[in-house]
């Protein structure tokens, strides 16, 4: 049973992404390897945050994930005391055919080069 | 014969040009729509700042140029007393395949929101 104190995750419905909005919340290589690892697991994969290994603090990270999820690139839920997180694939694909194709290497590049 | 006192353009190298740096300078209206603009005159086509009715201030205006050139979106060269802008096209579809593509036709949708 969900917990009756859980935040409330806010997510904009996909008429409501704006270009710009979503452009912003990609233009950073935290938000960017998120999206890739995400990528990974499509088209329903789902991960915890705690399962990436971003080299910034949790809270830092926290903000990052809220970022995302803001700007509509990424959805959100809470399970018991892990939040889920999986990426839009769907609607950025209708809304903005390529930009994911786009960035996902780009991702993928930014993770390489923390190993 | 150009003015001593001209001020000295920085452009990055093409070797230097950053992702998400470049998605920075796109992430905005204003900027997306100088893009749009430039796109129309390529490839060697160059526009001075004054010919670009953007809906905001001339040095709200200025500032989106620099951040623009600063990123390596676009080239800028004084002549006279115009300062001349030209869309990178070559330098970005070497580094981000695809990427102008995607966002040019975003900047005419913004062009003609104006209209």
């Amino acid at each position: 049973m969900a917990s009756r104190t859980a935040t409330r995750l806010v997510h904009p419905a996909v008429g409501e992404l704006e270009f710009t909005t979503v452009l912003t919340a990609l233009s950073d290589p935290v938000r960017l390897a998120i999206v890739a690892r995400l990528a990974e697991v499509e088209p329903d994969g789902e991960l915890a945050c705690t399962t990436f290994a971003l080299p910034v603090s949790k809270s830092t990270q926290s903000g990052h994930f809220r970022s995302l999820r803001e700007a509509g690139v990424i959805h959100q839920r809470d399970e018991g005391t892990r939040r889920l997180n999986r990426l839009r694939r769907a609607d950025l694909d209708a809304r903005f055919p390529g930009l994911l194709d786009l960035v996902i290497p780009q991702g993928r590049e930014i993770v390489a080069s923390w190993a």
